[in-house]
């Protein structure tokens, strides 16, 4: 799948991330703080520890994990209005908070994490495709970073952390599979897919949308190899930087 | 597959639909209106002509689907909150009828449609699982019906619909993987997943969560393949409502 | 008054109500779930029993019974928007669903529903003028069964509706007084007049508005005289559809 | 119907207003500034003329009067909530405000005022009951004083306002017919009828509530026939203020 | 400083105040309740007394000040929208009611007090600029009348207040330092300053703002020396009006 | 002033500002786009052209200047909501971002600007008190950098920007007065002043609050001195940043 006429920027082959990094402890004040780049893409992921939980688990021994997602009004192309200005957040934002929060929450035994939450914030810095899959991966070391200080602390005594998670956009663009599509490849694909993917190799979520042309049993299959490829980096660059 | 001890409700086999009910001109002044029942679930899709583009569209030749979704406030076993009380729509609603939207632009050729909008209006009656996915078959009858409105008045000569679009709800409930879940069932499984494809058996939408332990590259084989028959049958219940 | 060269639509006499049907158990979840079609004007009202009461009677032993409308976008000739959509709810929405709830009330003994709300929601199916005085028709069928429903579960001895309310609409068109208005009736009229009655034949609500010309003190008394008529055989219509 | 055992505040007879107070001129900036005082109710109601109409009157060559109704926050006994800082209007300010702008239109030619809209604001600076049908009596000064400006402007040659309009409040209280009900008679009477009448005697609305029980029909004769006596000595009131 | 070619409305000179005028009692229900009058600036100031505190401070044993600004919709020369319809507070609105809550926070012992709130409400009812400071200056005297109340009724034993607070705008005007800036005069200014002193002659709150040009140390000297001298005499007159 | 027993974190001199770094490109969309650091407060600050003016500057030949600020949720030392999800922006945002964008136009010459809008957005990423002094701070650079691509591109020909503009808070801590103060000391400062200042050494903005005991004449003396002598060291970092 290596050699193609497809040209990608930098030389990059069709089945390569971008380069990756992750930053932990980037600001002072949360648990966890973790600015994850995926190329250009730059997303601020903090983990937040509250000793409360919401009105839905109050009484019952568990905790709670949720995610709240947001963009810097000129971390795109052209200035997005200001989502608090506007008064309400967008049916995007809300599906893209959404996703990360079941993401998180598949990989956490709320029992184990008591009753308390652990409240996500991802904030785009810079957009340039993939901010949803950069966020879900950055944030999960950001748990884990704020799971970490629990641990310390001696509120809890044994992780609730059942296992890593990561996510990673793949599509199709003039008929190559690609995986993790930078700004320029998700305006031009025909299928856009995001995969979020346990460290053991489960799904956790897909979800695959014809941008243009339906697609066909046997590209699904293509790009369902690619994302379990990517993910696989990805866990262990996750597990590598909390190494460090 | 039919052999099994798990029971569902009237004995329906794992792989079979729901009594499927599509009842055309179900209102009056809608270009289209269809209420369409899976079991006890009922949707009325209605397909609106507004000669008139939003902004992105002006100007360009081009028309627009678009699609909104509710649930009437005691669709639901208990009482939901009224979304027009509330003064905002929540993250689910808005989540569904995106993905209703985006379902039906997949089969609209929006160049043939000329500058003028269809607006589905997908309300839920009485609730009892696969909702967004009963819409989705329900809107699309709609749609064509409010083609043949415009046909039939002589503002378009030929149809923008280039195909058929359907969706079926598919999961996994104790292991055993399911077709086209009802409310008990929806709530006891462990990975719950919405298929939208078109009349050509190619895939619009894959949208899978898991909502217990993430499931295997297998179990998604499973069910994708459950979802092209059942999509399969609900694609030949429209087109022979649309005979009637 | 039943000769007049003024011709309403299938011949029906200036002094007669359009054919009315209350199908009971229409939906399957409420309590009460009432689908009343005056003709063409179709309004489901449901009433649900939720153990709990608002702010204003907490710990006073008294019940509460309140209203809810809204009108499905394509219910009219004419796409309305959705309230829900547009974040809130217009002033005519706000004044029908108080009048709705007044109305049930008036007809509520409180202290025997005991601390406990009885929720009505009226949501207009199809509109054809005449909407809110159906809701409210219809809406006490509903309340009643979900009264029964609370008598079978031995949660209330005795009833606390101390009698029927039903409600229609009078007005002047072309000089002419006219009973139970349809929308083209309404949209031609001078004035428009919302009675609510009780069972006994006494007065709840009184809503006269002078659109065109203000009216004089012989016509107010002519459609008075109208509305009583038709109230009578609305409440007699209540009661039967109760018996079936 | 004078001598009854039933005692109002200041010896008032059942069938007498309270002292009425119309100040013209109250505030400097607006065409129509009119200070109402009903007893111990006053409302500030100003009528300011606006060369443009809303979107459904453009083009129309004609006008548009609109009304707003608010209460200063301390204008009742307990504080109520500014609705500025809640975000919204109460149903009941919505209703309220509708009727005004009804009201006074019920006394517009549309046409004779031309492209311009009068907009009414009727404001509560101290509340002791009726301060809608003070609202409107005020308000219809005002109109008064702004149309005047039109007109010796030159910008209109013709008065556009067909007639006067006064708005009065009547119920029933320990069974005795009132009119111009104050506050703590309002809180206490059974039946609360609000009537708008044009200078002619005829009805304009007429909304009549029944709080307790409901009302026969000879108790609505009665309140009729006060609400007519009051009504008459309200646009006595109106015109003399003007001569002043 | 008195003679100058700058000439303002009345013959005023620079250093002179509008004429000032307080009126106690101006309403019936509230606690303290003052129209204050800066020249033709009016503003009621009512100070509700609330047997409540807001949740930061429940169970600390002190009480809360805090206040709401608002100016009716055609107080202004030009109609106003009316922030309860737009559905928000603007931020000019908002930076005002802080401000008058500061200021008068800063001259009451919040402990004396004891749990309860004294809610300030400012309601424009003219705009001839300077509102902000009419405001606080009115809202004292409410304030105090509040106090007066609660001595009077022995909820407390001695006055939390522990001073007098008033304010005053100055500016810069074709290089003339002004006192108390009338409309005309505001919107000429280059350099706006509000003042906020206590009746010892210490500072609350400064606010200068260069509109025009910026404004050197030199000038903000004069500036400072203009208020002082117009909050004695406005201290002065806030106490006479305490002695009627 | 430097020999005091008051200590400051990192052994900071009393008139010393904590180290700043700005950091210019931070971002790639922006025109302008500027991380500063006053210590450990960081706030991003970009710069957006957009070739639109708001309605009041349409047709005017005059472009227009405005801001908006936010904080990350976690940029605080507890998390704050998120004013995207609670669906306003608070008081103390809308007065922070009406300062910034003020003291911005201070120093624009809004007709050389052309008709287009320089669109200014301070988002805090890390808060540690003064993090409205540093947005003021860094938005000129950010400003300075659009304005060069503006020149750049030939879209105007000379700089609409007159000066530098810069700000700084001052207080007084214990009775000593403090430059630049971090978190801590600003949450124990009885006197809290932001000063606005022009390259050229005028005021701007002065705002100043007596969070506790009122202050004196003196005091602002000694507060406007340290202002001024931080104000010119922050002038010149800007304009060496610019050099680099």
């Amino acid at each position: 799948m290596n050699t193609t006429p497809f040209a990608r920027s930098g030389g990059r082959a069709l089945d390569q991330l971008r380069p990756i990094r992750i930053t932990r402890h980037y600001t002072m004040h949360a648990e966890g703080a973790v600015l994850i780049e995926f190329g250009n893409t730059r997303v601020l992921c903090t983990a937040s520890v509250e000793e409360k939980v919401p009105p839905h688990k109050r009484g019952s021994g568990e905790g709670w994990v949720t995610a709240e997602y947001g963009m810097l009004p000129r971390s795109t192309h052209t200035r997005s209005d200001r989502e608090a200005a506007r008064g309400k957040q967008s049916g995007r934002t809300q599906e893209i908070q959404r996703l990360i929060g079941r993401s998180l929450r598949a990989v956490f035994d709320l029992k184990a994490l008591g009753e308390r939450t652990i409240q996500i914030d991802c904030d785009v810095i810079q957009a340039d495709g993939g901010t949803r899959t950069a966020a879900i991966t950055g944030a999960w070391v950001a748990a884990q970073d704020a799971v970490n200080t629990l641990l310390a602390a001696g509120k809890i005594s044994a992780s609730p952390l059942t296992g890593a998670v990561a996510a990673v956009s793949v599509g199709i663009v003039q008929g190559q599979p690609l995986l993790d599509l930078e700004y320029v490849e998700d305006v031009a694909c025909d299928t856009d897919m995001n995969v979020v993917m346990t460290g053991t190799g489960h799904y956790v979520e897909v979800q695959g949308t014809a941008e243009g042309a339906a697609f066909s049993r046997q590209e699904m299959d293509q790009l369902l190899a690619l994302a379990e490829k990517g993910i696989a980096e990805l866990v262990a660059l996750q597990r590598q930087s909390l190494r460090n």
